[in-house]
């Protein structure tokens, strides 16, 4: 059981938009990848999910699999229709008698048809035939409608391209300690008017129970005009925080778990662009400070952000 | 008629959009899809109808029927066209003599060339029908555009998905009584930086006519960081209250009505969402509290949000 | 030339965007359609439009007209092409020796190229009009990729839909006298969190050159929560107000002209639209009063906004 | 060495978002065109480059070229794949012996594929052709509709279309000095609600080290409600200035540099757009003012801004 630490002189916030029941809760809050660590459930699955935010996050690899699956699905319900109604009604296909040749005739003249190409060597005779063949070419332009608008959005969805640093450092700061991590955006984007909010999340025994308690952190600089190198967000563990006196052990005991939101402006997209993540007390290093990611390009004509340095630290001693 | 309740010494306000005039007004002010109960006259429809926004609003089975109807009579204007001129203008098909074959023949092709998919097997000859069936295919094209605008807009409209709790409680709050819904996202978006605000319209007899008061309410808490779990929002019935001595019968005399509207910034869509809902007294519930609507997961790695639950309340005793 | 006018006391604002410099502008300032009454000049055209901007703003009839133009352009000039290098490169089609014949041939052979119908029963031959073929049709799907775009742009646009009463009138007002005019959305949208901002300019002779001043005019209600019914956005000519000894006389000589924005939520775009329009002295009626221009509906039901009573009203005394 | 300037009275900010170490920087810090002069490292090419952002900025011959080369590219690639499983698969083509003329015709059958044409005079043959063009015209739609989003993204990008002055003056104003440049649209788009922000960074010797100091300057007017006209920023040098006693030299030795972020509402795109630059001591003119820019038309009826005055300035004695 930790001692009573400084946090009880801090406010703790009740607009966190989680629960201080701590029995009611499950494993971290908040995953590195910003989602929330929550299942819901008591409402069927098609509308528990959005398919559009589910296209969005797909993988581009499982998204075009499932867009290949769809094309073929659909080919393959056409072709037995064709099938069905049987081959003759199909000018150009030749009955071969084997079950598995004719069926290929009808697939590739549904293929030939769903994606609008109608070379016209196999066409649709006969009422019915021609009637599922306008079907399927209508059919085949709503979907890649569909998947167009997919596509794109997938392609443009505004995102803040951010990479934090793996680890929290507990760092030397101005002759105290505080909490750093540090973020840069890695790819060719540039954000303005960039701004952080964190919150932490910890775990303390009240009359015999524990609750879990939010407190917003006050940080150095919470605003930045321009998101042009590295950013170090920094929180001072002084009198004015709810960590001030947490040892490297009430990190540990008290499960605290920090929970960031970095909005900014990203004038490519011209949208405002949020991204989240979380460190818990896994991520936290002891005594430590981050080395510098930039340097002068060797001839001296631009700045030059290393990226693979954005976790780069060395142990520090802390004041006590 | 009612006792002068306690709402004479709050402030009322002008700027909510509606009428003070309860003659005017009919039924409730909001739906409670958020629509205004309004409707529009003296323009005429094609001017006082925004198309897209129609299209926009549609469920999807009416909209898919839109456009497969919208399909079809493009095709049979153009079939009557190649029909008109004379089916021997098609190269491919035969004459039939037959009304209802030839018309289909005509029909045919021209499905085949307004999905572009042209298997030539029929094909157009001589000045006019080439002329119509080049028009065709530039009409196609340009309403498959259209249409492939409009789904895509459906599909990424952003919306909130939020549910509200279909009851209005009075529940007991902090030793007095507090107005109290309850709200959850139910799909697998993630809202951040939710905002509430509600307004409660009274009818209230002044110098014996009928008038509707607008009251903005005082929320315990109207910003929230992150709508992970579900938010119950609470007026509490306090002296600051407009409806601070209002009785249960009261709640009915004067016809409340709630209006709740809810902001927010979805981080998938990178966009402010809104979404609007209102409670009138048939919704309200006097004398009961709500029921947790989560719980920690069986293997205790996440949290569980039952949206079954949503609405689920017990009565309770209020303090008088 | 004009008595000193109470305008004196009043704080002109320099960041009205326009010049105070009356010898420097023309006419007025902002067009009805909330346009801006200027003209650039000193770059070349291509680099003055924004083709997305007047694609944007072109009306339905012209956009059409236009795609159609390009459409008919790019077949002709294809046509072309195929008829230089000979229609013999082109398999089913004959040379006719007659030049109209054969170059709709070549014509109609590009229209079913352009649109990828491609029947086949016109189909290149030769290395010339194969690659002719193979760019015209990657020309043919970027072209209708640009329009629709272009389509779905100009469709989904967010507009705030609002229609301004033709006149601003001089009302009476609280014992004293205001300026009013009165907006509503016309279509089936709705709009939150409505913002007007209005600036007056008037030109007045100062040290016997005319200069324009700006003042902001201060409303009696400037935000609604809501744009439900009708909204009166009400100046009142009041001490505060820089035209308070305003006669009616002064409106006219001082050509005063009043810029209007109004910018709100749209919650089915889920984007901020914005519209402006402007008031001049020849729109002005001066002693008139709005009639009401809503009503309860038949059944009682739902309320009833009357759009053709936008601009009621009747006359009305001024108090002096 | 320069004298100890006044910047030392004013609080220099530490969010700019560049670094104040200036031996780790190299050149200007902010290119004419917004850009940080800025590489990254560290991470491979792929993860660094944001596809969607460098097609965005591609400038217009570029990007075609690129999606003809893809085109070309997808071309040759299926050709080849016929090609190897032998013409003789694509009935309609004739096995001629000659390389070429047989990789021809399998190109142009590849290139009716891809783009859906399908004339039809050639025309798969046996299951591995058939699976082959099935598989092409899937992919050509696929393609065509990323290219389709690309165009509308690069069609549509909300941009300010704001031209700079190419010079900063150094100007007198009000009895003293001002830093001024001045900017308008140059397209027929119309910005309101414009915001200025100017920091200015300068290389100053501290206890023997150069360091960067960044200031944020006060402007005259920083904000307007309607970007008509041109506007000429205007940031006075007064005592609250940073540079209150900078000496040409000074401008000079101290490497100043100012970068400017415009933000402002596009009410054509309903959206926000924001545009950067930055001027060096190389861009300044020291002693110097802007000639107007605007004159009232011939005809009186519109005002006319003429964009190529927008640097037109003459020399101008400047108050010691």
């Amino acid at each position: 059981m930790p001692r009573t630490p400084g946090y009880k002189h801090s406010k703790a916030i009740d607009n966190s938009g989680f629960s201080p029941n701590s029995s009611a809760e499950g494993g971290r809050l908040t995953n590195k990848d910003g989602r929330i660590n929550l299942k819901k459930s008591g409402v069927p699955l098609y509308e528990r999910i959005s398919v559009y935010h589910s296209l969005l996050h797909m993988n581009n690899f499982v998204f075009t699999l499932t867009v290949f699956a769809i094309y073929t699905c659909l080919n393959l319900s056409f072709a037995s229709l064709y099938f069905l109604i049987g081959i003759d009604h199909l000018a150009g296909a030749h009955r071969s008698g084997d079950f598995f040749e004719d069926f290929l005739q009808a697939f590739f003249f549904s293929s030939q048809t769903l994606t609008t190409v109608g070379y016209g060597h196999i066409s649709p005779v006969g009422f019915v035939a021609n009637v599922i063949a306008s079907m399927e070419s209508f059919i085949g332009i709503m979907s890649f409608a569909l998947v167009t608008g997919m596509f794109y959005a997938r392609f443009s969805r505004p995102k803040a391209y951010i990479r934090f640093s793996p680890n929290l450092l507990v760092a030397p700061f101005q002759g105290g300690r505080a909490l750093m991590f540090r973020l840069a955006t890695y790819k060719n984007n540039h954000l303005t008017d960039a701004d952080a909010q964190v919150t932490i999340a910890i775990h303390v025994e009240e009359s015999g129970k524990t609750v879990t308690k939010f407190y917003p952190l006050e940080l150095e600089i919470s605003h930045i005009n321009s998101l042009a190198l590295s950013w170090t967000i920094v929180h001072k563990l002084d009198e004015k925080s709810p960590l001030v006196d947490f040892t490297e052990e009430d990190f540990n005991t008290c499960r605290i778990e920090m929970m960031i939101t970095i909005k900014a402006f990203d004038d490519h997209f011209s949208n405002t662009v949020q991204q989240r993540t979380s460190y818990t007390q896994d991520e936290l290093v002891y005594g430590a400070r981050f080395l510098p990611m930039y340097a002068r390009s060797d001839d001296g004509s631009y700045t030059n952000l290393m990226l693979e340095k954005l976790n780069l630290h060395e142990p520090a001693t802390l004041p006590t």
